[in-house]
């Protein structure tokens, strides 16, 4: 396979004390020897060692910056090409003049997602190990990160590799009974054929089983929090930011503001839904009213409905709870600090077996009962992150989806007593849909837009 | 000087490809080797290489990150220090992680600016050196990042020593006279002192002239665009923005938000104020009225008034012009497309001789004069940024006031014929002040104050 060679800044964009332009590729060590002046040329340098030196634009000897530029050479690199790391001080004008000068002196810019791309290209990881980085990057939660490395460890393409290699020995059996009748091998009979599908099918179930919580944990519950004006939702929203084991450590110096729409209910990572217009205004229903927030609801996972304690039941609750008919709810009666006025039984009737719980937010009462309530929402029991492989993944779970259709196909055809080498067809189908999700068999134009959504710079 | 092991992240927070948590200190390899598994312990790998391996918590033996980790050994580091990078997959969490178990390691967490403070304790770099690190990262234009390099290199430092050690050999030829007069050397007479004070004066001014020009360069020129409704402010922004050679070049994925509020006309960063102001609304003076405008004004280094040429002047554009007086102000008269109704002779009057230009931002006319009007506006001739030392710091430019007035000073005593052995007490005073520059016999208080404004993880 032939490549160019490519780069990119590596860094997130902004203030940082150090930015790192990243080339990979053939020529990558020589473009880089042309901009670099140190003691020695890059040529010159061992393998996975940093040497100090100044950036400088060859064609007109000036400095462009200060810098340690790391070589590592092919294969045992990112991107089993040869990679270069120049780590420069962390302004915007700063990694930019140096990636520019990298492009005048021949890289390409690299594509978002790139240099993970040419690691899978180049076979140093498979298509969901590639997935994962990502996931690692934009992990909101512990447990999302532990997951992601999971996968990025290749644990969820041992389970596949090994399913697959089940499905391809019961292909491979038959095949020998057909061609070779003279060989003595075992027949494969219906039954045998029976027991195969059956234990990858049960494979498949333990995996697909993790999946909803897997995607809750890479993708977040995107979180609705309604309920007329003065009901207590900015004070729910803020009960929730302050008492969640806190997303972004209170390092001085973070931004929380980047992703304090995500908080961190035991584990799960909530993605609160227009939470800067609850904050400033504390009247969603009101300001866009029940029409434009059926809209916002659409969108959402998880409702937090809040109601007022001391006040009757008013036609506005009564048309939100219409709203959210059949969606994921939990009912919160708030301020029982002042007298009660709501009529519970009602409320209950109309959240049809819904949790309903009561809170005074005002002296932080229930608020461990509603964090329970939503965890157990989406994790009914524990979640074990040791031993267990999760699939978090859309298009894994897609594909899992259809190699257990096509295997309850193959079981069905059995059952009928279908010949063996037709029920086969099914079963090298499923073969081929689990490859998928480890990156054999798949289309090109697929592995271009997997990879398109990336960040630029991996 | 003892110190502790100090840990950061050192790459801007966002989703990156990759992130830093930088260490340093004496257990820096230690605390890193801790949490490090590879093929080998940190403690035997060689000076500045990079070797691959997991993070791991050493309490749960829980991998939490796949990572590169560079090891740097005193005393050739960043900081003279042992040095860790511990290059991760660059999520928030990721990096966040790692940091944590760091700390929890037994590592401080660094404030802010503190590894180049050590840099500059422990004699790798002085003052202004220091300060240049930070000059670099936050740069706007490539002339102000060459301005910083400069000074980063040790070029103002030069400038400043020689000017130090020939006050130094002044006060010393002073003392051998009064302390040896039995020593045959060259008496220190009036004219001898005058001679060199005058060089040292004449020297600490010419860096004085490139004060402002660097200032400029440094910290952007606030500039506010005022005018009437409808006279074309938005166009003229939108000109210059996109005019502008641009700050961010236009590399997909990079944030033009974080710093579109600069635009770089010719090498002058220009910072826009209520820029989000003017365009969404488009009429800055309508909406918050001339009153709260000349709030805006008062932080303006300069304004660009807009008129519309098809209009005659009215009574809010007579207003602007008094609102306005006595600043730097181009004057532009916009919509020169459609039929003249303006009294430019009037214009010209109320401008008092400050520049009046006439455009027509809907067919791109007279922007280059526009921008050749800002740049001679704050660079009268041209720049040379090969040869010149700009001093671009306030603290800087406010010792070198300072020196040269205690120069002053020693002149106007050596003309009213004061005792030598007076005079050099101000000579001294110079020598003292020019070492605060580069941070010789500085407050300890005013070193951490500068390294406060510094940013985390540098």
């Amino acid at each position: 396979m032939e490549m160019d060679t490519i780069a990119a800044i590596s860094t997130a964009l902004g203030e940082g004390a150090i930015g790192i332009v990243r080339l990979s590729g053939e020529d990558a060590i020589a473009i880089a020897d042309q901009m670099y002046r140190g003691k020695q040329s890059l040529e010159q340098v061992a393998s996975h060692t940093i040497v100090y030196g100044f950036i400088e634009d060859p064609r007109t000897k000036e400095r462009i910056e200060e810098a340690m530029v790391t070589v590592m050479r092919a294969p045992k690199t990112f991107t089993c090409e040869d990679v270069i790391e120049i780590n420069c001080h962390g302004g915007i004008m700063s990694v930019n003049r140096v990636l520019q000068l990298a492009l005048r002196l021949g890289a390409r810019l690299a594509d978002p997602g790139e240099f993970t791309k040419r690691a899978f290209l180049n076979g140093r990881i498979d298509l969901s190990q590639a997935e994962a980085v990502m996931d690692l990057i934009r992990a909101k939660t512990d447990r999302a990160m532990d997951v992601a490395l999971h996968q990025v460890e290749g644990r969820l393409s041992k389970h596949i590799q090994a399913l697959r290699q089940a499905l391809l020995e019961t292909v491979a059996h038959v095949e020998v009974n057909i061609d070779y009748p003279e060989y003595d091998a075992e027949e494969m009979t219906h039954d045998l054929l029976r027991e195969k599908a059956d234990y990858v099918k049960k494979e498949i179930n333990k995996l697909l089983v993790t999946a909803s919580q897997g995607k809750v944990l890479r993708e977040g519950i995107s979180t609705a929090i309604i309920g007329r004006p003065n009901v207590g939702k900015s004070s729910l929203m803020n009960s929730l930011v302050h008492d969640s084991k806190a997303i972004v450590t209170d390092i001085p110096g973070t931004t929380r503001d980047v992703i304090e729409e995500y908080v961190n209910v035991r584990g799960v990572p909530l993605r609160l839904i227009d939470t800067a217009g609850i904050r400033e205004t504390e009247d969603i229903v009101e300001r866009i009213g029940v029409e434009r927030s059926r809209q916002v609801l659409k969108e959402a996972d998880l409702i937090l409905l809040v109601l007022n304690y001391g006040e009757e039941l008013s036609k506005e609750d009564v048309a939100l709870f219409e709203a959210i008919r059949n969606m994921n709810v939990i009912v919160i009666v708030n301020k029982t600090d002042i007298d009660q006025k709501i009529d519970l039984t009602e409320v209950k009737q109309l959240a049809e077996g819904r949790p309903v719980l009561t809170t005074s937010l005002l002296h932080d009462k229930g608020i461990d009962e509603l964090e329970e309530a939503i965890a157990s929402l989406f994790f009914e029991g524990n979640i074990d992150h040791d031993d267990m492989t999760y699939v978090s993944n859309t298009r894994h779970i897609a594909l899992l989806e259809q190699a257990k259709g096509t295997i309850e196909d193959a079981l069905g055809a059995i059952e009928m007593g279908v010949p063996i080498d037709l029920v086969q067809i099914d079963i090298t189908r499923a073969w081929e849909l689990l490859g998928e999700i480890i990156g054999d068999s798949v289309q090109e134009s697929l592995i271009d837009q997997l990879f398109a959504q990336f960040c630029l710079g991996k």
